[in-house]
């Protein structure tokens, strides 16, 4: 398990950018509230706030002042905030963090505070949660800006770095998000889809805004606009690795892990009949019986409690489990030897941790 | 009518903008097919662009090199358009620019190329219509940045404008996407709306981004991050006036326009019921028998095309198109005075024309 100093760390990171994020003046121009509301509800829930602390973190790694780049960690935990806002809606997903997505968040307030019926509460819903999303996706690019109007970094780094967001790590993020569409819409066979299908997908949907992530702390550690600086690559190539053991672990928990740490249901991914290296592994080894039982159950909303407990069973029994954890392992071990480009620090000791933290978490 | 070397100006803008984006890098991020297609329909299809050219002749109209606020203008364009995207989205509209809108296309495609039953490929043109707004809105941001990446305009100026953009404009504009949904999801008595409920409106959903052109293209012209600069601040409040100017002479030709000209059915503002100043004027002077008939037929899916041509006859009748046309010119008045504050030149003859033009035109 990881040691305290980096739970200590991580908390106070996501204390500092909440904060941050709560305190600034583009608050007050949120309106009406109903748009507040659906703007702030993610920020003001619980979470790990990984992308700002492995902003935070290769910032310092580089020499950096970790107090100049706060703006930009807050900026990147604003950007992914409008992405599941938008996904959310997408997926019609009824949860987020524990409590109502903003779509049936304003559902509900449609029907309270305008006496609107189900089916017109339901557009309104809908209809918010994007405009929602979009300030969100706005206010996050100005964020970073502070880095530079407010906080002595370089305004061409600035540039250079929110361009990137905004053009090729966008375009990769929801290249991934249309795949998943087009790929949950079109049902396809579990037979076509092979590991490699799978990786590309975590990465795209995961990895590529990780890897922003401490890019954009690099650079701004660095005051530089060298996308190929040689560190600012390892430290890509350490957290785009990272970031796909980290959905890996994900992918686990959403079946043997703990309701109670996670803070969400597990078994739903089953439900869903989520495409994972779980159940591809368990394919591959699964009897004609096993096969066709795993087959009929994940997907199936009808299925019984009990169903779904077989089927668990027979992920960690036919090795899913376990080659899926080993999987997660290898990119960790692909992602470690990046850090040897940086010279020894705390930062560096964190960032070790945070890679561990990856596949070790439970929640 | 506007002169010819206005319209000249006017063409020669929407190309040199059209071919900017079109020709830009980013073009070659966009994947997959489906959200290429879908980002660059609009943009594909003949437009004023009367943001771009604005920004333009107000960054000459201080002085400065058109040129470097090119990408500038294609930005506005750009992030015109996510907006155009988004709302078509929310307001389940069939049309735009004479062809289908986004949702529509993908729901087309997702038919054709994936096989899916009519309701899945609903979904798919409406997610898929989200994500090409959110590209585009990124692609936008990122455009501005070439200002000061590749034609000279300092950094601290780029940062400002986009900044303003995407907190205060971006918020303001869809305050006012908000408030339309509101209206119209909860079927508001005409009675409970007033003359300023209506130009609020106007002033949020088009007067905004108006006045966002002309300080982004004026602020370039100077080389300046000073918001508060008396010239910059002049030319918002005329093109903010004209904005106002230009969505009542929207509203008075799509009642009595000419569809040929105007690319669009004339007469949908009466069926869908959309709040103007001409219904609310003609509600003022009409009997009760003539309120009777506006009020049961306008907003009314059901009434015949002979009822729709009554009302159009009664709209004019009771003075609602000329008391518009009147309004109309009072803010044209209050806008032209600001250019004072501009030196005399062939920019400034031609801001006189853009305004001349906003009441003036018939398409």
């Amino acid at each position: 398990m990881p040691n305290q100093e980096f739970i200590r760390y991580l908390e106070n990171t996501s204390k500092k950018v909440s904060d941050y994020i709560l305190n600034c003046d583009v608050v007050d121009y949120l309106k009406p509230e109903h748009i507040k509301e659906s703007v702030l509800a993610y920020l003001r829930r619980p979470s790990k706030r990984l992308r700002p602390a492995i902003l935070l973190l290769s910032c310092g790694s580089v020499g950096g002042d970790e107090e100049q780049a706060l703006c930009a960690a807050a900026g990147v935990e604003l950007f992914h905030t409008w992405t599941l806002v938008h996904d959310d809606v997408i997926d019609n997903d009824d949860l987020r963090r524990g409590q109502a997505t903003v779509h049936r968040l304003m559902t509900q307030r449609g029907k309270t505070d305008m006496n609107l019926s189900e089916s017109k509460a339901i557009e309104y819903g809908r209809d918010i949660a994007i405009l929602a999303g979009d300030v969100q996706h706005g206010w996050s690019t100005a964020m970073f800006f502070d880095c530079a109007l407010k906080h002595n970094v370089a305004a061409n780094v600035v540039l250079t770095i929110v361009r990137h967001l905004q053009t090729y790590i966008l375009n990769m993020l929801l290249y991934g998000e249309v795949l998943d569409v087009q790929l949950s819409l079109q049902n396809r066979d579990i037979a076509s889809i092979t590991e490699d299908d799978v990786i590309q997908m975590l990465w795209l949907k995961t990895g590529v805004l990780y890897e922003f992530s401490s890019i954009a702390g690099a650079m701004i550690g660095k005051n530089t606009d060298d996308l190929n600086d040689v560190q600012i690559k390892g430290l890509k190539e350490f957290t785009g690795n990272c970031g796909i053991a980290f959905q890996l672990q994900d992918d686990i928990l959403g079946v043997i892990g703990d309701e109670k740490l996670l803070g969400k249901p597990v078994g739903s991914d089953i439900r869903e009949g989520k495409k994972t290296t779980i159940l591809l592994h368990a394919l591959q080894n699964a009897s004609s019986a096993q096969r066709q039982k795993l087959l009929t159950t994940i997907g199936n909303q009808k299925a019984t409690t009990d169903d779904f407990e077989e089927v668990k069973q027979l992920l960690i029994e036919l090795g899913g489990i376990r080659y899926t954890s080993h999987l997660a392992e290898t990119y960790i071990h692909k992602a470690l030897p990046n850090l040897d480009l940086l010279p020894d620090s705390r930062y560096k000791m964190l960032l070790k941790e945070w890679a561990e933290f990856m596949i070790d978490r439970r929640f």
